[in-house]
């Protein structure tokens, strides 16, 4: 089984939509997921996108009725760093449970790691859930550094609710 | 003293520039800074901007020989989740610090969330050092939630050699 590693193009949105629900599902947080797969097709494949996403596909004689043509994904955004300058973060990196341990997640992150290259970032900046001891490894293995280590950063957010409070009042 | 909260423009890189020197001294990261005037310039005032900037901007009368004319600023980047869609990336948010404690941190956090509701964002994301407790009360009180404690988010960055190396191989 050869998957072909590929930029998304614009009709695999709703397999990339069907498996950001399958990864929020290991991550136990589907309750969080409002993205539908229309606003995901817009912002990933209008003018100016807000995202980028390379998959991989499996070879079509070896795809089973029920799955999808994909057997994993990395979705990934343009960023910056007052450090080093641009930089890729990395949201997603997932591969399908029945295809893991072919080394389909690092083959992902070089595909990743080339788009960064070729726009001329050098970093690619992510989260990780502490207890994804799968994804830490591989990423380790990969040359990451913890951050929340050392130095000792740790990651906020503002939710909606806190960012249009925020909005509605005059600066 | 009434700063203007306002986007920054292009003349106000150098200004930018040496404001990120001296947030960099403040985090006690100077080593690390690889990033120049001329860099900053092209990635956040070309034709694809990878950041934005909102900066506090001292009235004419009140500016020192010796210092710039801005009192702060903050650098944001677009990004995506794949939970929520668009979000923005707060990089740096610096109040210099003899304009500290008369809440341009406050006024400036304000001016970024108006840019990312405009934008259609629906959360800010952000990382900290954990011993700046400053910032971290400052987005407390914003209403940011703790993504490390719960539900355990770690930041992980491929530094360029690593990303340069995963880029080095076919996928």
């Amino acid at each position: 089984m050869d998957c072909i590693i590929r930029p998304a193009e614009p009709q695999d949105s709703p397999h990339i939509m069907r498996m950001i629900q399958e990864l929020a599902e290991y991550e136990k947080i589907t309750h969080f997921i409002r993205l539908t797969e229309e606003v995901l097709h817009r912002d990933g494949f209008g003018e100016s996108p807000w995202f980028r996403c390379v998959v991989a596909e499996i070879p079509e004689m070896e795809r089973s009725e029920s799955g999808g043509p994909f057997a994993g994904y990395a979705l990934f955004a343009n960023s910056y760093s007052s450090w080093t300058g641009r930089t890729l973060h990395l949201e997603d990196l997932y591969v399908s449970p029945k295809f893991r341990g072919r080394g389909l997640g690092r083959r992902l992150m070089k595909k990743v790691a080339q788009e960064g290259v070729r726009s001329g970032c050098s970093q690619i900046h992510l989260s990780v859930l502490k207890w994804n001891h799968p994804a830490i490894s591989l990423y380790r293995s990969l040359g990451a550094e913890n951050l929340t280590e050392e130095p000792g950063y740790q990651v906020m957010n503002f939710q909606e609710e806190a960012l249009r409070n925020m909005a509605a009042e005059e600066p």
